[in-house]
């Protein structure tokens, strides 16, 4: 669950959303936070042979800023991404939807494009419109501190933060062959609520200077997510923002395969992701669900799901209670349709000890050292040869505190 | 979501399992429970026609006690039901299943029937074994002490307690034409944890006198768990052990209509379940969810289980922040293909107020008073004219206790 060092080989020039050859970006304090700090930031893509890809929420109360960045995909290359913080204008209404055509309206203008160019993020509070003069006056700073270096990375990801206690960036290398030039991706995530199935909680922002087409770019995109954020689920409730958006600049002149460009997105949003659960609200453990034996991928991802919004299980994994009775109580929950296992099979182990064998007791349950961060729950279902990771947290007082203490 | 009590027509003589004509019970301390306190219970049917039926758990991992009471029912009459705490006999393997086996075999013996009219339900830790010696010793004391009167119902009640902190009974008088005897629904529940779907909890046992047969009784029970017990939904989690079983003596000699029958029984499970949720584990407010305007029930109810099961939503409620956002939020991640409607027409009201019209911004939240133990939220899906309640609880810092701080 931590972050794997060997997927950053970022040296301190190499940060995020400018990694990659062709991007600037920006983030600055419009004064759209209660509390302060960055809230507008904006990624310009200046490469010669641009393509995007971008994939959002399923959830049908989407908010004005995702149905419009839908839109604009549908229609042409996104070069830009404008995102902010401090309100999520969902549930607006058609007002809201001017607000959010007026946001990519005005970076068009500045940028010189046409606005469907411009694809456009928020996060916040739902149900409450944007003051929309403070926003575009913050555009207009964001557009006036565009920059490469990485100090303009770390604005950008400090800017779309919301109750994140800190920035989430990557740089990920794609595989090099002899003589040709190195290529990355890199981006920048915001998580912490709302990181749920359908998409996990949470706007991002990657951007590679490989050269690929808007189809593959697609392509690499969605099965990228489908492993990584779509495998993370915090509390699992599934926000009306959830905006992936990826930019390509073409300008390290590599063509990768789509299978290297592929397994380089995901890393990035493999690592991007683990960063979202390591930092989500009021957790005090990591937590990896895997299943193996599964008959299927879907049944693996089921069986796992389950396990990791039950609150029973949350909450013993927060008193470290290896209490797996409550875990397989959740395996059995999945109907036999969907994944076929025998209930008098399964192997639960925790932390390395299987205290469930074969559906009953295993191991002594006094084996198992919970007092470390991170959490390993390992399911056999001894129904097949496929294996699913869900990374999950668990469920705190500080959990209950944040989302109860006040209105997000 | 308060107890009605006007289907507590109850004088102080007729309680419970007790209520109806033709049943004795009992409640006695065996010793199972770590703080002890009653343990183990016994409700018999002494009348001459005698009918059962039963509905478990749809969870794959059944506890012991529910494979062999739904075994006993497929080829006979219950007359016996015994109960225990302190441990719920799942998981437990071959020898738990001998041992579930033992428990309705002593019953049998001094009771001198065949052991397949007798029903076993357990409730407590998952995964390890009952003591024999001291449950079967339990079953004998129990036996001894059978008796007809209110204070013998209240001791079954008490007995069957875990986390729960009052005893739960309910006695319904069914309606009597001119002439007729009285006849009577009476029960008992325990709940607290695990309140879910598939079925709440838990485990219930209702006496009836009136005369019916173990198919009218199947049917009207299945139909009245599903509206009731089956709409409560504390947290999400479904145990292994939920077992709700009804027995008729037929001693009124009365035979209701299977319309009037069910009613009565479904009054007797809408209160105990009711009762359920106002007693669940940590909780602080009471919660009814209805939908109106669904096109169908399933889609009515499948909205109202998405917003029930919501984390974010929950921890709002305990905060008394009237979070629309988060209830339209849960609304939306109800896919078409279930529940059909226009996210654009949707409102939401939370104690009176619309907060929420048309999908957008309704009336202000600061009119919205939430101090109160009882919420409301009501849905309106303008899609049709099916409407469902589903009651659930808040999410609240003395849950996260309860189920962190102690194995259960």
């Amino acid at each position: 669950m931590s972050v794997p060092t060997d997927v950053h080989p970022t040296d301190s020039t190499r940060v995020g959303v400018t990694a990659a050859r062709g991007f600037v970006a920006s983030g600055v304090e419009a004064g759209l936070k209660e509390h302060g700090g960055r809230d507008v930031a904006l990624v310009v893509n200046r490469g010669t042979r641009p393509a995007s890809a971008g994939v959002f929420t399923s959830n049908r109360v989407a908010a004005a800023p995702v149905i419009l960045t839908r839109a604009h995909l549908e229609t042409a290359t996104l070069t830009a991404v404008v995102l902010n913080s401090g309100g999520a204008n969902a549930c607006t209404g058609i007002e809201g939807a001017a607000d959010a055509s007026a946001t990519a309206g005005r970076v068009a203008e500045i940028l010189d494009v046409d606005s469907n160019h411009v694809g456009v993020c928020s996060t916040g509070m739902i149900g409450e419109r944007l003051p929309m003069d403070i926003l575009l006056a913050g555009v207009d700073g964001a557009a006036a501190t565009l920059d490469a270096g990485p100090e303009a990375a770390l604005a950008a990801a400090d800017a779309i933060r919301t109750t994140d206690t800190v920035c989430k960036t990557i740089v990920v290398d794609g595989p090099v062959a002899p003589g040709e030039p190195v290529w990355c991706v890199g981006g920048m995530a915001k998580g912490a609520g709302m990181l749920a199935p359908g998409l996990a909680t949470m706007l991002c922002v990657l951007t590679t200077d490989a050269l690929i087409s808007d189809e593959d770019a697609y392509n690499a995109l969605t099965e990228a997510v489908r492993t990584t954020f779509n495998r993370t689920d915090s509390d699992g409730c599934m926000s009306t923002n959830d905006s992936v958006i990826l930019l390509s600049s073409g300008d390290s002149g590599v063509c990768p395969g789509l299978t290297e460009f592929t397994e380089t997105v995901r890393e990035a949003c493999g690592s991007l992701a683990r960063q979202l659960i390591a930092d989500a609200e009021g957790s005090s453990h990591d937590v990896d669900i895997t299943i193996v034996g599964a008959s299927d991928e879907v049944a693996g991802e089921t069986v796992a799901r389950a396990i990791a919004r039950s609150n029973l299980v949350k909450t013993a994994i927060f008193g470290n209670d290896p209490n797996w009775g409550r875990i397989i109580s959740e395996v059995g929950t999945v109907p036999e349709s969907v994944a076929p296992y025998d209930p008098h099979e399964v192997d639960v182990s925790i932390n390395g000890v299987m205290v469930c064998r074969s559906g009953g007791l295993g191991d002594s349950r006094d084996l198992v050292d919970m007092t470390a961060r991170e959490v390993h729950i390992l399911v056999d279902l001894h129904a097949g040869s496929h294996e699913v990771t869900l990374w999950t947290t668990d469920l705190t007082h500080d959990y209950v505190h944040e989302n109860s203490a006040y209105s997000s």
